[in-house]
């Protein structure tokens, strides 16, 4: 099985596809100054992108993780994530709070996807 | 490859199949007015469940992510966890304190598990 | 798909093996007494053995979660991360705070890999 990387940085890439699995990396939200709502619609659009990159999208997310630096952020994160979730194909999924690698972060989702 | 889901909701479903690889959600018990140690006892009786759904069981478990509300009930926790984990075929496992969704709610569990 | 375990304890196993991809425990440093960054040198060289006994080695990885115990270590982890991870093949990778099962550790890593 082939294994390819997107957006390779020197500390991380930000996907990594081992053979039909797609793996991202945590992702926050490019503009942090926005609330927890408006960074989960951020980081949920780069996952499309990511997503689609990678030869997939969001109706084949097969797990997801999602930390929340405030854990009182769950209902406006989940807001945004009802709206994005395909009917019929919503993911396994654990959210949890933790701090974030930067405090402006309140929210940070990772998924894997099937790419078949 | 192909993907199947069970116990699909509108927010997130219980259990992924990918293949040969079957994602559970982080599962957490249903009833929340229990200690650590029953509720561990909970969601592993409903990870059994749902491993016997997607043609798997304890015995497969590849990847298990536990997260414990207060890791002081990293004990009474792995009391419950020692005598359900199968010998010779214990799985690869990480446990971490973290607030979960409600604060009821004491001990979060999700596992990878090979179908065959 | 094969299923191998390696290092195989009551609790748990240090890793699982399920046909191409590898799912190492969240590994913690074998002499806590030192700081984050001795921490994260251990946890690191525990990986690379682990991944050589599983046959495969850091430019595989496809996944990593790092757990701190206190988000301040992030610099000091990032710097014996950015030494080790292979040019062209860094992972996606998570990086988050939380307490771990006892308060020596101050680094816990986890890694998935691909064999091939």
């Amino acid at each position: 099985m082939t294994i390819e990387r997107l957006h390779v940085g020197k500390r991380l890439s930000q996907v990594a596809i081992h053979g039909d699995t797609v793996y991202t990396a945590g992702i926050v939200a490019g503009d942090p100054s926005e609330d927890a709502a408006g960074q989960t619609r951020q980081i949920l659009a780069s996952i499309d992108g990511f997503l689609a990159e990678a030869g997939t999208d969001k109706a084949k997310i097969v797990s997801c993780t999602i930390w929340l630096a405030d854990i009182a952020d769950y209902g406006a994160m989940n807001g945004v994530w009802d709206a994005w979730v395909p009917a019929g194909n919503s993911p396994p999924r654990a959210c949890v709070e933790a701090k974030l690698a930067a405090p402006q972060y309140k929210v940070e989702i990772r998924v894997v996807a099937a790419r078949r």
